[in-house]
């Protein structure tokens, strides 16, 4: 991704080899900043606050925390105290515990001076495979579209709605959902992006927007009651998403209110695909409505709102009344009935417990040595 | 409904006979202030600027309006270009249309010199007539809530989510939606409210939170994504929401949204309710989801959102990348098939041709003649 003609990443070592940077997410679209993260406490702040957010990217974080908390203190001690907080930061998206899990099994049987330069290393890897995961990803998606243009009898751009954030922004590079629109941007393909606003926090109308407009991609905000509407009306060819765990049986959890989307996507013959990395899939768990446990966030959320003022400023303004309670649920599971396919990087798969086997083999064998 | 203990309606006509006082609905919840209507065009004005909203009362508002055009000219042409004006400022709600019809019919055979009084006469009786409404809605509503709540083997609070705003400030007073749980909270019933926040204008988060707020009635705000996950985890027993038009056979167009909770509601097996004044009913059209009008309003109201700031300004910010687009639309029509029942001043029915006439038997005929 370019940003004023320069190549980022969201996450990188900096030039003194051990400061992590990444791009503070709070503060787009109004400003673009990066921040320093350099200490594993800074690393599980950046999660667990969203300066950092989307599940292959806070899984990342979390391997550069592990090599964060590995410079303070090579310690057994250390590796599992750090392992642990950073595994609290969010409950919800499964490959922070993957990445963590591999980080902590990387480490442990490493001697205490090396395990520092080998937990960047690792890190290191886990982003370079985010990369080529995500471009697989892209690839497969592509071809979905292509079908769906060819399809048509219209020569009208073909409109994909998406919902919270899993673009470039919420991985290391090219992102999940939007990888398969960018690369058909860049191929010529028509395409318009209805973005879901996606409140509470908007990673829609901030991050998803923002992205957009930075590569070129035609799009237009809605909020987020509008997806029905526009299903109904015919305005919606097909809609991406992305997902921060998905089921073995592909049950698909994912940012709160893409259930909703799914649900009219169905009810109007809208082709709804999910996209995903394979660290994404929790092979332990077959139920994603009573097995995934659904992060709540502060009511503040929900009562306050940042954006940019008159005078450039980028401030918070209340919203509700000050004698209201507010609840905020940040995910929630949309049944695989409800989904047309999985998209990963190594193809496209019905969202079924044989669909993601078939892809997965190896999940056949290893689900028997752990579960039976 | 009382504020602060004193009571007020949300429309009335100010000591000096003929402004128009309304509340200021965009200042609330962060400040309660009375604002004057001096003339049609200003009544127009708070119309289209949503300085009033709701069904009832913009029909309320029209028939002021029209009051308030007879004061500065009683003339034919006035009363015609009068009505003509005020039924432009909202195409969606039929309401506003009905109570513009009704004030011509009444001032058309009218010697100008009585119009202007017989138009705030009219006017008035139509406000009284919507209060009436109104609370013999509640009354009907309140039926369904006490049969819930008998049926059920649970102690805990009647958990009823709710969409936009249908209460008090929708009316001249008592609510169409909201009426029923007034009614259920004054008679001891236990309640709460899920708040659908409902972007983008925040009908719910500011006005409906607010209301009930002020009437003690246990509630708590969430975004509009939230409504569906709450549903499949069984903690929304009933939905409740009001409608800007309801077509001969059943189909509710409301505020946007509306049809993605009544999808989540279906797929719960939850009651979904529209609670409904007949003139809300358009006896001239059947298939609301090709033949209501869907109003497009500023994507501005996308882009920016107002707050109280940290200082205890009321402020606008802007939430989104200035290169990206917006697009308003303002309400939905949710298919009949998904309502469980249509709550009116009548009584309860199916969301129905059948179910309407049944209620409203006197449009059987008066349809044939229209129409036939």
């Amino acid at each position: 991704m370019k940003i004023g003609g320069r190549h980022y990443r969201s996450i990188w070592v900096a030039d003194d080899g051990h400061t992590v940077e990444v791009i503070n997410q709070p503060l787009l679209p109004h400003r673009f900043e990066v921040a320093q993260i350099t200490s594993f406490e800074e690393a599980a702040h950046a999660i667990s606050s969203m300066l950092v957010r989307g599940a292959p990217l806070i899984g990342a974080t979390g391997a550069y925390g592990m090599g964060l908390a590995m410079r303070e203190d090579p310690s057994d001690k250390m590796l599992e105290y750090a392992h642990g907080e950073l595994m609290k930061t969010r409950p919800t998206a499964v490959n922070l515990r993957w990445a963590l899990d591999k980080m902590f099994g990387h480490l442990k049987n490493v001697d205490l001076e090396d395990r520092a330069a080998i937990a960047y290393k690792r890190a290191g890897e886990i982003c370079d495979e985010d990369v080529s995961v995500c471009h697989g990803i892209g690839q497969n998606g592509l071809k979905i579209i292509k079908e769906l243009v060819e399809s048509r009898s219209s020569a009208e751009p073909l409109n994909i709605l998406t919902h919270c954030n899993a673009g470039w922004l919420a991985t290391v590079d090219w992102g999940t959902a939007l990888a398969p629109i960018y690369m058909a941007h860049d191929l010529g393909i028509s395409l318009h992006v209805w973005v879901d606003e996606t409140r509470p926090r908007n990673q829609g109308a901030r991050l998803t927007a923002w992205e957009l407009a930075a590569h070129g991609v035609p799009h237009t905000v809605i909020v987020d009651n509008v997806g029905g509407h526009l299903m109904q009306h015919g305005m919606v060819d097909m809609c991406i998403v992305g997902t921060d765990r998905t089921t073995r049986r592909g049950d698909v959890c994912n940012k709160i209110g893409t259930y909703l989307k799914a649900l009219a996507a169905k009810d109007n013959d809208v082709p709804f695909y999910v996209a995903l990395p394979y660290p994404t899939i929790d092979w332990r768990i077959d139920n994603g409505l009573t097995q995934v446990p659904i992060e709540q966030r502060s009511g503040d959320e929900v009562h306050e709102i940042q954006g940019l003022t008159n005078n450039g400023e980028v401030e918070r303004v209340r919203l509700t009344p000050r004698d209201s309670d507010a609840a905020n649920y940040a995910f929630d599971v949309t049944p695989a009935r409800l989904v047309t396919g999985l998209i990963t990087e190594r193809g496209i798969c019905p969202a079924s417990e044989d669909g993601l086997l078939e892809l997965y083999p190896e999940q056949r064998v290893d689900h028997q040595h752990d579960i039976h």
